[in-house]
């Protein structure tokens, strides 16, 4: 695990000892996270799929049992599936498994029910444990145990966008999680500050041992330009200038493609902003609630980061610049990461940034201007495994650094997200360099 | 009520003798009904709409309710709403009343869950009863609390083919019913035989006092020519002909539209029918089964009804021949309704039509050749209920004789069912004409 | 022929007398039409399709000659097709011939260019002049060769709304026609009056020997109430004041599906009518000017007619009401028809209707509420001739009388033409009925 | 210019020493090419736009010109411009300028026909060269004479692509240029081998100060690690062989949005290949006619580029490799190019390579793994000409290298040529890396 600088819990040493105890415990912890994610929810809003990159909730919880089943438990000749049909049903994408169930008809099934899709978690989850105390385990499965964990991680952090999407579609915007009663004291954000690099030839990916996903291989030499890195994420009070500038008028601001996107889908403010009674509000997990100036904004699609960067005289970062960002003191604190926020009872939600100290990572993740693609000499995975990332390296955009819905010990400097230059739905924001 | 030719027990009486009391029972007998018709559902099965035409049962269960709160309790002003937002949540399309939550966007919503349309529905039902007996009832009032339970009945045979095509949409083909142990002894059907009527000067449309919607209304007069009906419905063995004489490869039987259509939708043959293994199957409410060909084939559209016709060297009946033919003795007896099966506790399914003697009605509706036009002085009903038919008399074609999934006190023989000539999902078959 | 009420030149003995040599000029005559329609037009004008609808003029100028080739010619083994691949290229929807080349794709096509479409036109003209002088001709082949012209007088009128509409595309707003310099005096429209008619059972449809389409046929009974006919067409002030009244905006007044076509297309008024500086303008086959009030209105659709009937208190006729309004003699007169307004040099486009007399027929096709279906009896034309008109029968609607662009010798009062309810750009307008 | 490498000609002198008389010369024979392509065809095939993507012949004639008369000649106050609605009409994505006539609906004007557009051309001809001789020129003028020659070569490149679009559309396949009468006698294509690189941190992009487009500057250093590079392209044989693998049948060989977008298109081969009766024909400006299977393959997409290089256990060179290849004095000669073939009467169609020597450019563009970006500093152009490059740089790929239809006195090794990943009408090929 490569968590020693945003995570300096114990767990990054589990794989380290490879006592089967301790990788049963974080087997436990993380299969059940992805169960509390679904505990305020009613077995109705489990079964939503609002549009077609959303999956429902027991999709969700069905599918990262699936993974474990089929790349992990299947091997095994005396392994008894749950229901054979779910091979076809829950597999998300892999061509090398077999044919998929369509993508955007997962929300015309009901069946299994929640209930019988928490038996099938139960089923796989007795079956890894069986797994992980019986054998003389083999690195390449511990590997995948490894993956399939990181996996349900993932799945973890849609599982919260994707709920806040189904849930903003209700025109009676129900709260995923109860209101916190007292209001945090508003704090002012932090000045927005600089911080300088020089031109340098340098290395980028990932260089430990532990796991990190094959698409942040291997580690390289690069040549970057100096350059300079803003000490925050644009706050909600920021964005909303740009907006009343005319931002979302003026092509000269946007791309070509982003300009066509904003006009044929009227975007007129981030996804989840509502202007009501002259006053914007905001819809979070918490329900709908009046706009805080101070937060960093979020729910941006690239095109409008962009837009907004050309509009502010910067530019986005490339995602060589953000990584070397995190190698200075001065940014690379632990960030806002979701299993702190659950931990207290805080929301689901991006924190105002104040000053000092100022947060590199956590909570909002950031565009940069890189387009998603493989680094040189990079390898995908061998076998199905191999369609995890590298087959998706078209017509996406690197994003940094995790969110209020991502855990801490799934996150990284070197990590690579990415999406579609006009997705939303997750907890994109942005971070100006120039 | 206007069932006595078709449902001669004492419920036709309940108008007549306007005793609160019966009325009160009347009401709370349909209510029940469409419980009853959820009770197999689970929460996430009432969450679905599989396409636009159909609609989640928990919107039925909140829409029928809706009704009687808007058109009935709404107009008192001692009335407290259960939800103020519901008007518009559940509002179908009724822009006299106000803007409606849109149609294809029904199965986005999760919240209100099953649990709390279920206090809904006795929220109005509580208030139904209060202004039952408490009141100097009007005859409008009267008659809007009759469009209530009408518009309630119509509604609970969209349930049942509407969780039909959800049901369908799983690969795990889940049953709605369980199957029943013992399959009924396979009856043969009956011979196929013609009934010849003259040519005539006569009247059609809805002639007594009870209820029956305003599209039933003036009775007037139309020249019918001569013509012959048939004594039954095609079977499934009669169509399967029909595809295997290459029905569905032939545009010369085919409309203009339904050779598009059925090209577009890749159709080749009646929805729900399947392949396997060489053989045919079809999915009913009780799951995947064999096809059985003696039954009455159901689920065509009008296209695929008229191509039928067509290739047999007939054609369909106009709704006049087919009201006319209700005249005749020897076919209007009493068919096979939903009402009947439920208490036999037998699938919502059409039977085989066995000899003698034959029915007229129920079991599956008829395409009919006639476009849903209004009558030679036709009214709509004042008000928003005048929205209830006449805006749809464009474009799609009369059913007649209700189905396996019609209650027979909803039905009669005047009765104008209307659906667009592509639609497959009600309980759609077909009865020759020449 | 059948245009005795309408058109009583000697044209209509041609048949009569079977004397080769007036069929050869007739044959000559409406041939010689179709090229005269694209004189004023560049070949650039002849190769765009506006939409689905709408065909290149090149294609109308080579189907209409492929008609005869493949109906009349084709079947003489000596005939030596123009180009072989014409069969495909030039065949509209006649399945029972072969194959079609894509409707919505006939304007991606530049070869065969006008000319070489030309000679293509004369080598069928000459085949058929031989053809004609050569042979015994059997009454079937007869049939045919009427057909075929019928055929091209229908394309005819389709070339003129179609170039229109092409023209209507460009912002520069080119004229077909020159303008007449001397605009028409202003004449005042008659007042609307009301003809009556009583209750009767009367007969309806072709009775002639001579050419009727198969749609007209046979002759039949029905029964009609009494009801009265307006004694002109709407005119454009009347249809303005309709729009003025908030006539786009109230559901009340529009089917349901022609207030889906209406919001979705965003329809504000007629086809072609334009505002510019707070002025009505129109565009015409002579160029946009101000819309004139007294004119007939035209280009609306059958929603449009069936919503300003609705405003306007009245309902527009079912098609044999139209018919019987041709029995009245105060109304059935010789209307304002294509071959007029050609010799007199005059615009195509509507007249307006001055008082008295009145006109039945000609200026604009007449939208009936009355679905185009199959009279009893109909009996389509044997072979691929049957594909002519049976197969459209559903979903489009009956207009009755001709328009400004039908030829006189082509049309008569028992004439179905017929267009779905969203069609716009015929010359169709409005006659109520009460 | 820049043309040092490619194009020894005296052309490159031109601006050098800035002599009116040569850049009025320079002028003209560019204008004149642009005439010179439509030359072979008529009125007809100059309406036509047979995809978004495609232009009409007539608008490229027109737009050319709308170039020089919005950004040289209006300036001028005393300039008359031809038509004021042209600005309009003609405008493709200068949304500085002002709006613009739909792309995608070019297709449906005819007017101004094919002769006023060449009286448009002459019009804006005159007033250049009366431009070009009567005044002092500034260096800012001069520089937007240049690109609007510039700009005009890569309109006649589109001209070509998109004609040969239009041709292919129809089922005649109608030749652009006359078939040569005694085909090529066939060479082979020369056996592919490989060039190394070294590891080393070079410098990259223009480094002149003749004209270069913006998004070739500025030159900046960047590191490339070790690298072989392909000496000639893929030919029609290799990808065949690649097609006869099942190569459009294996997912695993697709990026995940290549494997859609051929599956929705139905892909089974590169654009313009067509099997009959058993064997591969190809499409070209010559008409129909047998694969020639040493020739380089053409019309691919960037997605079929991907997955035949990864099926060939390479992969696509960065376009850093690519012009680092440029540098190797045993590739970069020169190579195929449209003025070359137009002297020689040779068709616009690539050349087989044959060995030695070996072409780095010209035939094909050559599709890169590089994601269309802007260099470290990159800087638009000021006003309206900054919509020129900038505001693409999303979702396309780089491509490099000239193809048979481009001009040599317009093409570098720092040109940098984008579409989006499933573009196929250019010349688009491919050069493997490894």
């Amino acid at each position: 695990m490569s968590l020693k600088t945003t995570a300096p819990q114990g767990d990054e040493t589990i794989l380290a000892d490879s006592s089967n105890s301790q990788l049963a415990r974080r087997f436990q912890q993380v299969r059940e996270r992805s169960k509390l994610i679904t505990q305020p929810l009613t077995p109705e809003d489990c079964v939503i799929q609002s549009m077609p990159d959303v999956s429902p909730m027991r999709w969700h919880l069905a599918h990262t049992s699936w993974f474990f089943e089929t790349f992990l438990l299947s091997s095994n000749t005396d392994y008894q599936p749950f229901n054979e049909r779910f091979e076809y049903l829950f597999n998300s994408y892999y061509n090398t498994v077999g044919q998929q169930f369509p993508r955007h008809q997962r929300g015309l099934l009901s069946r299994p029910g929640l209930s019988e899709i928490m038996d099938y978690r139960s089923h796989v989850d007795a079956n890894v444990h069986r797994w992980l105390t019986s054998q003389g385990l083999s690195a390449d499965e511990l590997k995948v145990l490894e993956i399939g964990l990181q996996h349900e991680q993932q799945h973890q952090e849609l599982m919260l966008t994707d709920i806040k999407h189904i849930l903003a579609c209700n025109p009676l915007f129900p709260a995923y999680q109860l209101p916190n009663e007292q209001p945090a004291a508003v704090a002012s954000s932090a000045d927005l500050q600089w911080r300088s690099f020089p031109s340098e030839l340098t290395e980028f990916g990932y260089a430990g041992d532990d796991f990190a996903f094959d698409n942040e291989r291997p580690r390289h030499k690069a040549y970057l330009h100096e350059f300079q890195l803003a000490t925050r994420c644009v706050t909600n009070g920021e964005y909303l200038e740009f907006m009343l500038d005319d931002g979302y008028r003026r092509p000269e601001l946007w791309l070509s493609l982003g300009w066509s996107a904003a006009n044929q889908a009227a975007w007129s403010g981030p996804l989840y902003w509502i202007e009501r009674d002259g006053q914007w509000h905001e819809f979070t997990l918490e329900g709908l609630r009046p706009l805080r100036l101070e937060e960093p904004v979020c729910h941006v699609s690239y095109f409008e980061a962009d837009a907004f960067a050309r509009w502010s005289g910067c530019r986005l970062p490339t995602e060589f610049e953000w990584e070397r960002g995190s190698d200075n003191k001065s940014l690379n604190t632990a960030g806002v990461f979701f299993d702190h926020l659950l931990q207290a009872k805080q929301p689901i939600h991006p924190q105002t940034e104040t000053s000092p100290p100022t947060h590199l990572m956590g909570n909002v993740w950031q565009w940069t201007s890189s387009s998603y693609a493989a680094y040189p000499g990079y390898q995908a995975e061998a076998g199905a495994l191999g369609e995890y990332n590298g087959k998706f390296m078209c017509n996406q955009y690197v994003l940094r650094g995790g969110s209020c819905a991502t855990s801490s010990d799934h996150i990284r400097p070197t990590y690579r997200n990415f999406f579609p230059p006009d997705a939303r739905w997750q907890f994109s924001g942005i971070r100006l360099a120039r």
